[in-house]
């Protein structure tokens, strides 16, 4: 007999179906015993009265694998409105040791710190496997909307011989006896291959030695890259970023909403054209001194509540920070050198992404290296291609988790984020 | 005015448009003279009579970006039947230093390690980068077709605290002052996963510091990985590959037909039904001792022609390897227990696939650990997720490199990986 999953039961009432999943909880009440069976699909509710089959369910643990054959019958008060009557219960491995938290609760109560440690069984939870649905339905939709553009998915070195942004925090590792790095980013691999294809995309892991240990930063990280030839600046970027996250948010509602209505979350709404505040507007909105370089994390959540009453956004993009700030690849603004065509977006009070226009002239690459005092040597095969002819070009890259994080309104990244990579943690 | 791409030509006759893109040829005539311009859609041809125009295109180098704006005209001799006339040319950068190889002719003539040392501007060949669409495809479709089926995508560590196979050909690095290493696998990963999801995916990349220098072997390459759960048998996970490859290969068809026409291949057919044989069986097809416990490339390559001759297949399974010669959490046959319910696929003669059902007691992993007299510590973490109710599970992992040379005919994986990482190579 194939097997169905639980949501497909309400189409087989008065049939005998065959069901199989974790046990999820047992009630053993005196007349009668539920047993709860947690599929992929969700919950399934067994109702046991049969003495012989009842004995059977008391020695099961929860998480145990079982498979259940039994009729279906309506039940207006069970999951789904069905319920399995006159089963037979087979256990299709030993039982389970059960984990050291309760899944069947609404919420995990045990420690971050705990459920990390018992990744395998913590992610079991709705609330954890809720949030990985939601990242992999969002990553669903950033390539959707990037495939309907023409952009084209690339697959880039994890290794290099050189540290692509700064020389700090990177994870050092010996490549046959010579020296090697984790790439951070696939910053000038994607810029290279938008001489090959104008606009490219990539998903794919970056390392960060970030030794600090926040609630924001992991040492392993989902990046969702983009790049683009052929602009006239940092807003075509910003016109791409727009539709990018619409089309993440608009497949997290149509393909996680289960996961959603889980976590009992509100998906924000993409504006049409997200609003856009200059660097030294961002400053004074914030109540900012006119001279900082940068926005702190408080002046990011001042602007994003401004973004939210003036404007009715979740979404605020800062454009033209300083140069001093930026990357050396990095476009400055033609009309004032010392500001740059690169942006960050905010998602409620917080950065999300970072973009902007490139460099493109091999010239003026070296001479922006020069300006910051750094060496030319170590990005030599990089700055090599810019003498190949290179258009006008730009991007950005959007954290996985982080966005997920603060879609979810989870604190920590850690709690979206199956398996965290951190100063502290390698394992599970 | 908005540019337009070189494909959308024919659809302006008569007008005027912009396009922008590299020069990739030009033809200097005594009464005319010729600009192709290449943009990501193909080539566009410019004719030009103007003195003055053709003294620019005169100084102008291969691969300079530039715009030009000008009439589309009919011509049924030039390419798609257009071509642009009355133009004015604008340089979108310097003059472009030329490639060490001529982009414009039918094949890169240039050797493989110099093509990889300029890597950024070889790719940029309609031959490589056609190979490197089709790798997109590929796995737009294999995404696709698990998306379908109820799979939830994955992303795990990279980096682990002990090393995913046997312990060699790992990468060692320096995790904030501990031992790491790069993972060679997600197979641990995607086998928790079954417990949270049942059905997973990850596309990503993998680490073999193989210390040997091969035409179908690199230290990084992209791998598509797949675990299931409540499978009867291995069985169960050749269908789901049945269906993934046939998946990839109607990606490939339907969103890079202009890349499998530059490339003149034919694509294969995936039979509704792989044709399969056992390993005992398969040593005789080939003609090989009944005593070898694996399959040598010449074996493979036997089976291929066997597949082609008998079946009409390009694909042929191979199930029922010895178990002496598969992982250590390979599930044996229950009935043969010196076998697994382990399989290969073979593409043409080619290794390209390795999967099989696991094994999904803890009990189990214990004992296939003491047979090999491996310590079961550095599996510990991995190994905990059993006790807890694992359903049987199996799955498989496809190399994507390998599966688009086999596919293209390409002789060395590195033809059709962007930028590859091997013994020797770590740049560009």
């Amino acid at each position: 007999m194939q097997r169905v999953l639980s949501a497909q039961l309400p189409a087989h009432v008065g049939g005998t179906v065959r069901i199989a999943g974790w046990v999820h909880r047992r009630r053993l009440l005196k007349s009668v015993a539920f047993l709860v069976v947690r599929d992929a699909a969700g919950l399934a509710q067994v109702v046991v009265t049969d003495p012989a089959v009842r004995a059977g369910i008391e020695e099961l643990t929860e998480e145990t694998v079982v498979e259940v054959t039994a009729t279906v019958v309506a039940n207006p008060a069970a999951p789904a409105g069905v319920e399995l009557t006159a089963p037979v219960v087979r256990p299709l491995g030993p039982p389970a040791v059960p984990p050291p938290f309760d899944l069947y609760r609404p919420a995990l109560t045990a420690s971050l710190p705990t459920q990390l440690d018992h990744a395998p069984v913590a992610l079991r939870h709705r609330t954890r496997s809720a949030a990985l649905r939601i990242s992999a339905a969002a990553v669903g939709g950033f390539r959707a909307t990037l495939d309907a553009a023409g952009f084209v998915e690339i697959h880039t070195p994890k290794v290099v011989s050189s540290s692509t942004e700064s020389g700090a925090n990177v994870f050092a590792l010996d490549w046959f006896g010579r020296p090697a790095y984790l790439a951070q980013s696939p910053q000038f691999y994607k810029q290279l291959m938008v001489g090959v294809f104008e606009r490219v995309y990539e998903v794919g892991p970056v390392f960060r030695a970030e030794p600090h240990d926040t609630a924001r930063h992991l040492a392993q990280y989902t990046s969702l890259d983009v790049e683009l030839g052929f602009l006239a600046d940092h807003r075509d970027v910003m016109r791409v970023l727009r539709d990018v996250l619409a089309g993440m948010l608009a497949a997290v509602a149509d393909r996680a909403a289960g996961a959603v209505a889980t976590l009992g979350i509100t998906l924000p709404a993409v504006p049409a054209r997200i609003p856009a505040v200059d660097f030294t507007e961002a400053l004074a909105i914030a109540g900012a001194p006119t001279d900082e370089p940068d926005l702190a994390p408080a002046h990011e959540r001042a602007l994003g509540e401004w973004a939210r009453r003036e404007h009715g956004s979740d979404f605020l993009f800062v454009t033209g920070y300083p140069m001093a700030k930026r990357p050396f690849y990095t476009h400055p603004d033609p009309e004032r050198p010392a500001y740059s065509n690169g942006f960050d977006l905010l998602f409620r009070g917080v950065e999300l992404v970072t973009g902007g226009q490139r460099l493109h002239r091999h010239a003026d690459y070296l001479a922006a290296l020069a300006a910051r005092g750094e060496p030319v040597a170590p990005y030599a095969g990089y700055l090599d291609a810019f003498r190949h002819g290179m258009p006008p070009h730009g991007g950005f890259a959007i954290g996985l988790e982080r966005f997920v994080a603060r879609l979810t309104g989870a604190a920590n990244v850690r709690e979206v984020t199956a398996f965290p990579r951190d100063l502290h943690r390698l394992t599970p």
